[in-house]
């Protein structure tokens, strides 16, 4: 929030910011969700919806899990969710008690420890590193579960703020550890469709247990539309359906109309997706030639996650700097992480090609100056 | 549900249902309203606002509150949420922990008790007579407080499912006490606009202690858009800017362009509501010839309800009887009340004036029968 202040007031003195802070892709939704809104728009009322979605809109996600990775799922475990954000509630509510310790990676994405403490649970932070290319291990899970009892563990792949991907072998390894301690499984795959390195795994292609979370925001540029989805275990959707009546009524109704035809607008995204790789290809080329040489795996999402301790023990100075002198807006590690944040620096390579090229060149002068 | 469920079942089998089990208005929102949800598609993207809402839509709502009570309000106090039901849950998010104890009306829009029950608060149903004309007397709040401490009291007026209202002496005397005890006071105002009986109040005429809770969703007719607002006192705003941030990164931003565009189409809710009015006129004045002269006073939103006791010791087969044998589809009382409701009936008079003569003809018919 800081650095978008600070952002906002050099444009408002005519200086030209480049934006690698946001968490937001700059192009529009498909024209086909537009357009499906649109028609309803001049169809009469926008009224609520059932608890769960639009059947054809649950219908319509279960068949992408066919199409995208060859899962056979039941659209009955598909439940409409207002964003990811509204997911992660019905979910927590639907699985844990209040006390209950849910296990979560370190670096994360903030509200989930966020969420999980307005609710009442308690969020287990687990170190991440290089060793295990950041992501939770079975080990790390096992020895946090041996501490004290876990209800629960959330994993994202690709991860914001790393960007990192689990390799399907780590999540298989990691949902089977987790089921085999009775722990449950929670797979945040809202950045699945954008994956670089190597294809992404769904935890719904592992087990009828996991709990998968996913939106419309990213892949399909749809963040101001607060449409998401959850594939849940059969056994919680009753539980999910009485907190969705009672916590929300129903997700937008428009909303869900353009999501569902949001699916005909893949090769739009294709193009978007194409995009994100060669601003991902500049970045990790020049960034070294720049002056930073030290990242994370970029792997998927649109983040790179750079480490500058070779500079700073103070990234959010470091941010600040940068965005004052050289009118780069970034978002500091410690916004992401607690212990080790202060030498890491989020940047999003989600906007213009052009961008990239003038970013790396700001980044590489103003390191130049020291 | 299980009445919708059976009504869609008659439907399918070519009957005709009387639907006044529904919470919601028939009408579409202000055309100002999806025009202006029109044009926004025409212009790109959709993306996240900030977590308060849009600032231009603050200061509308901030200026509804002069236009329509006289009332001067600071912008910075509108927090804008995702429906009313998101605002309950930042409001008892931002004000309440794990164990308060806060006080609402029986019968009472169930949704308070499973929202405070879910987030770890002791609902406490505090009974309502014809002696109060059904609302929350300053005598019972104290008496519920010295029993255990209170932190909180919620009140609606027009309240859901009674349609009564709180005379403005009454509001203002449930506030006074309650700032008097340390009892923080909220104020669902979602059926404000759909006042019949007399004009009703708003808290934050009363008291900037005061937190009021309303949507776009029934005098504006955008139930589906899920908008709505509240009115925080100053010093809990930055608590639920953080909350919002968390828990759902912003609100559908083409619904807060649609809501702000929603106090231009006034006259066109206006007429609305003046076919709320006949409806109540006709229910009002043929029930009681129709052989059910007993209901709570209909003061405004669009519910009528009614005593059954004469007839049954149980609404929800009375309710099943009623939409079987006479295709009038109504809510049993037990939704409602836990405790009196097998003796009550919920009509919503939100349908067409045609629909309402022939509910009461059909309800009269079947009474007959016995």
């Amino acid at each position: 929030m800081d650095v978008m202040e600070r952002a906002a007031r050099i444009e408002a003195e005519g200086g030209h910011v480049i934006h690698m802070e946001v968490g937001q892709p700059a192009a529009p939704a498909p024209d086909s969700a537009r357009e499906a809104a649109r028609r309803a728009l001049d169809h009469g009322r926008i009224g609520y919806t059932t608890a769960l979605g639009l059947p054809s809109l649950r219908a319509r996600i279960a068949r992408h899990y066919g199409d995208s990775y060859g899962v056979d799922l039941d659209p009955a475990r598909v439940v409409v969710t207002t964003g990811s954000s509204a997911g992660f509630i019905l979910a927590f509510l639907a699985m844990f008690e209040p006390g209950d310790r849910v296990a979560i990676a370190n670096p994360g994405y903030p509200p989930y420890r966020h969420i999980l403490t307005a609710l009442g649970c308690e969020p287990v932070l687990i170190e991440t590193d290089a060793a295990s290319r950041w992501v939770i291990t079975p080990e790390a899970l096992a020895d946090a579960h041996r501490q004290a009892p876990l209800k629960g563990v959330l994993v994202a792949s690709p991860a914001n703020p790393t960007g990192t991907m689990m390799r399907p072998e780590a999540l298989a390894e990691l949902v089977a550890t987790a089921e085999a301690l009775g722990i449950r499984f929670i797979s945040d795959e809202i950045y699945h469709g954008l994956d670089y390195a190597f294809p992404a795994t769904t935890a719904a292609a592992l087990s009828a247990n996991a709990t998968i979370i996913n939106s419309f925001s990213k892949y399909f540029c749809m963040t101001g539309w607060r449409v998401g989805w959850m594939v849940m275990p059969a056994p919680l959707v009753r539980a999910a359906e009485r907190l969705q009546q009672n916590l929300t009524i129903s997700v937008p109704t428009l909303s869900q109309i353009a999501a569902e035809a949001a699916f005909d607008g893949a090769a739009q995204m294709e193009a978007v997706k194409h995009g994100y790789e060669e601003n991902r290809l500049i970045l990790t080329q020049a960034l070294p030639r720049a002056g930073l040489p030290e990242f994370l795996p970029v792997d998927g999402a649109f983040y790179l996650y750079a480490d500058i301790s070779r500079f700073t023990d103070d990234s959010a100075a470091f941010a600040r700097r940068l965005l004052d002198e050289a009118h780069v807006a970034t978002t500091p590690g410690v916004d992401f992480d607690p212990h080790r944040g202060h030498h890491y620096l989020r940047l999003s390579y989600a906007g213009a090609l052009e961008e990239m090229r003038e970013a790396v060149a700001r980044i590489g002068a103003f390191l130049a100056r020291g």
